[in-house]
């Protein structure tokens, strides 16, 4: 489907509130929705590279992603005999299975099925440990890194669109711009920046911090959509899947908040 | 080199009584052993795919692996956050190298390098913990689990010598019968019920707990014999490398014990 404006408007118009209501709720709805993005996400990188033959365990993968998503729902206490009992055998299951399905390039199975775990799950599940990190804070924090993220996008959009001309990494994002690029860090700075000024990041930040956060949405964000188009160009395919019309897979739409939310995560974690 | 009982010789000269010396000693001589030895086997692992061209990255691979070392010596008081934000570190930039980079198949390249961590340093890393699980009794235990692996291999390998016939599963590994498996799962029982009547496992086990022991080294300590067997076959290799002389590569070396060592540290974590 043609990615227009009144393609993506459904989405958007569900998006927006139903991910601010997510974020508010919290608890095990909010973590059920980061382990559905996980699967779907997931699903969408294992489907990489099951268009040339590899066959991951998709089933051995998803469980391994149901035990992240506990860790990080646990953290940060969680019953870490309990997490390493049950990933351990995940693993050793994925390896019998594999060796006594006979399937070919056994090889291929089992470094996607354990890839994709990391690259998804590992690093997006953060994102159930960060609105977790304090009842008020990480909700807010949460909100306003995925704000601005949706706000570093729509930036690099029309900076790229009014004075692009030079490409950033033509080899993988063909349309992407330089300008663009520092369109999408000014948009980020500026969205911290606001939302710090008038109180909806209710933790007073300082300028270094501000600068901080600016470099792991408006850069490592960008960087990460970057990745993710690297991968699909090594695929050969264009969109991570059609789920969310207009905004192509939910791969996508989540390559950005893939490399944010371990970073700001990170971040939070050492305030 | 053509492996006999001869080029074996000088390499079980000196394996058994250092390893016995490193389990004794313990703390970070011992840690800092089966650091090495995940190293060697990663590397090992690694190389199974470069062979076809793949360029996993080694050096991030290294350092996520002796994060998880480091994460097993702390084990059961890691410092969760510093893991975290250590490990996730090392994902967003193997990620941010690979696009830089350039190199061709990334998608390869990056699997690789992840899943090599899971399967080397995710499963043989938990025998630091298994160590450390109890001042006397994780030394024993972790002596108990290497031995029997021994006995067990012998066994397998006289009982197919003498009786085998049946070829257990002949596309992995064309020489293994299953009275060769049988003789493994016998010596493995042997073992562990001789050092437990002996006072060895000081612990005092119930015939239950002999029994998953067994099962453990004697059934799946073999099958992670035939899983190594399965990625050199897929690779086209006949050994994982030749550091050992007449034994094949550390891998080789090692492959049961990636499969023992995180099942028997779970067992005696719920003992």
């Amino acid at each position: 489907m043609k990615s227009t404006f009144w393609t993506r408007l459904p989405i958007t118009i569900i998006g927006i509130p139903l991910i601010t209501y997510l974020l508010i709720t919290g608890g095990v709805i909010f973590a059920g929705f980061v382990s559905l993005v996980v699967f779907l996400c997931l699903y969408e990188f294992y489907g990489f590279k099951q268009k040339i033959g590899v066959r991951p365990n998709i089933i051995i993968g998803m469980l391994m992603s149901l035990m992240i998503c506990f860790f990080y729902i646990e953290f940060p206490f969680p019953h870490l005999t309990n997490m390493i009992a049950g990933i351990t055998i995940l693993i050793v299951l994925a390896l019998l299975l594999e060796m006594f399905s006979g399937k070919s390039h056994p090889l291929d199975n089992i470094t996607t099925t354990f890839a994709g775990v990391i690259y998804v799950a590992g690093l997006l599940g953060t994102m159930i440990a960060l609105r977790n990190w304090d009842s008020l804070n990480g909700a807010r924090f949460t909100m306003a890194m995925i704000f601005t993220v949706w706000i570093c996008d729509s930036c690099a959009y029309l900076f790229g669109i009014l004075w692009g001309k030079k490409k950033l990494i033509e080899r993988i994002s063909p349309k992407k711009t330089i300008i663009g690029f520092v369109g999408g860090v000014v948009g980020s700075f500026t969205s911290f920046y606001l939302m710090n000024l008038y109180g909806f990041i209710q933790y007073e930040l300082d300028l270094p911090s501000i600068l901080i956060l600016t470099f792991i949405v408006g850069v490592c964000g960008q960087l990460g959509d970057f990745v993710e188009s690297m991968f699909k160009r090594d695929a050969g395919v264009k969109d991570s899947g059609k789920l969310l019309l207009g905004h192509g897979g939910v791969l996508d739409r989540f390559d950005s908040l893939i490399f944010t939310s371990p970073l700001v995560f990170i971040f939070v974690s050492y305030l």
